[in-house]
């Protein structure tokens, strides 16, 4: 839509984000914590006046990174998209900005309407801490066997019942998801895993990354990993990965 | 040498240490500031007893980041290399790390004896401001042509007087250098500039990447970028670009 014809009544804005969470308490708003969204909803909400509750697709936890969360929000603002988010810019601080932002259909919702997320997380198995690093990615235990950790992640490739990688603490609901991607690879002095899904319950990224790992340390097999996705029971995978590596990179729509 | 031969006499340590130099006034020991090379002192002495002096290999700016900087120092303390390593690492704070510790020849002088650098200069040539990204490069106004700052970069390859990328404030010396490399290519979503030379004036590579990117932006061909050279003159070439784009990777020795 062209910036001329911005509409007269209530319209759906929609944004794309980034930010780094290491001085986040995450995505959602929370009395007396420093979060992405009161800090967004405080900068749209003087940049347009009247108060912007805003939606985004991922409720990112603390720590986790955004290279392109999607923010929705209603507004009878009549400041066009392009001057949002100079305007906004203008107000937020540096570890969060508007990449863009673009008037959508007016019942457009963020996170209802998202088809598919693409998360990565990184990993360094390097024995000493690396002041370079260690903001974007989690340092962990090595040395990791590469191999081993994409045997035992094709077994979670596909649509099946992730329970057994859900933290407490979500809301209950569905716990089938299609994992349509799921690549490990080596990248710099480092590790990388790609995930592609339709949807992911709580924590599902860090606790499959935890759960890879020690199959990349040889504590499981790819066999072992199926029992544990079978289980449909939190207890039998690994531990949750570190936020710091985790960074939501993008969300898809139909 | 073994650790269990470490001599009893005054002897010479090499440190490989990492820097994020964000949050520091520069290497150099400077009252009142916050530099590397106090904070790594004030660690090695409170681990080995007695007043630890060292020298680096290269003296960074403030904002400066270093993955592979080299330091030496002399001292009578027995703790062998390893425990150097461990034992100094747990006193210094997250944005710098001891990499690996060696006992050197006696004379060893981690600057002068230094025969080459490798430094890595990261642009991000995109209008909106980086989170995610600028905290290990500089935001810089593109769009870039890289094809027209690699032909402006081959003039400046070789042997040459280059006292027209140093900035005042340097002790006065010999301005030729040789520079072996200066590489300069896109990745991910910015610019890379390798150089590798025996030796850099004052903040000759940031000078050197500001005269680059004005050629990137059609302001500069490889002929007056040559002349630039020939003039030996600071203000003829471009400005000094940011810091935290700069990174010492590595230091080579004979």
């Amino acid at each position: 839509m062209s910036d001329a014809e911005v509409p007269r009544a209530r319209r759906t804005v929609r944004l794309l984000v980034e930010y780094d969470g290491t001085d986040f308490s995450g995505w959602q708003r929370q009395a007396g914590d420093r979060s992405v969204q009161a800090v967004l909803e405080d900068a749209l909400s003087a940049h347009l006046g009247g108060r912007i509750v805003t939606v985004a697709a991922g409720r990112t936890d603390a720590g986790v990174h955004a290279a392109g969360q999607v923010v929705s929000f209603r507004t009878e603002s009549r400041v066009p998209a392009r001057g949002i988010v100079h305007g906004t810019n203008a107000l937020l601080p540096p570890d969060v900005v508007i990449l863009s932002a673009d008037d959508a259909p007016p019942d457009f919702h963020a996170c209802r309407d998202a088809r598919a997320k693409h998360y990565r997380y990184r990993a360094l198995d390097r024995e000493i801490r690396s002041p370079l690093g260690e903001r974007y990615a989690a340092r962990v235990r090595g040395p990791l066997d590469v191999a081993a950790m994409d045997g035992a992640a094709a077994v979670l490739r596909g649509r099946h019942d992730f329970s057994s990688f859900r933290s407490a603490g979500s809301v209950v609901g569905d716990p089938v998801r299609e994992l349509r991607e799921l690549a490990v690879y080596r990248q710099g002095d480092g590790i990388v895993f790609d995930f592609r899904g339709d949807g992911f319950l709580y924590r599902m990224v860090r606790n499959i990354v935890g759960t890879l790992l020690q199959a990349g340390r040889g504590r499981l097999t790819p066999g072992q990993v199926e029992a544990v996705l079978a289980a449909r029971d939190r207890r039998r995978a690994g531990p949750t990965a570190p936020a710091c590596g985790l960074c939501l990179m993008e969300v898809f729509y139909g």
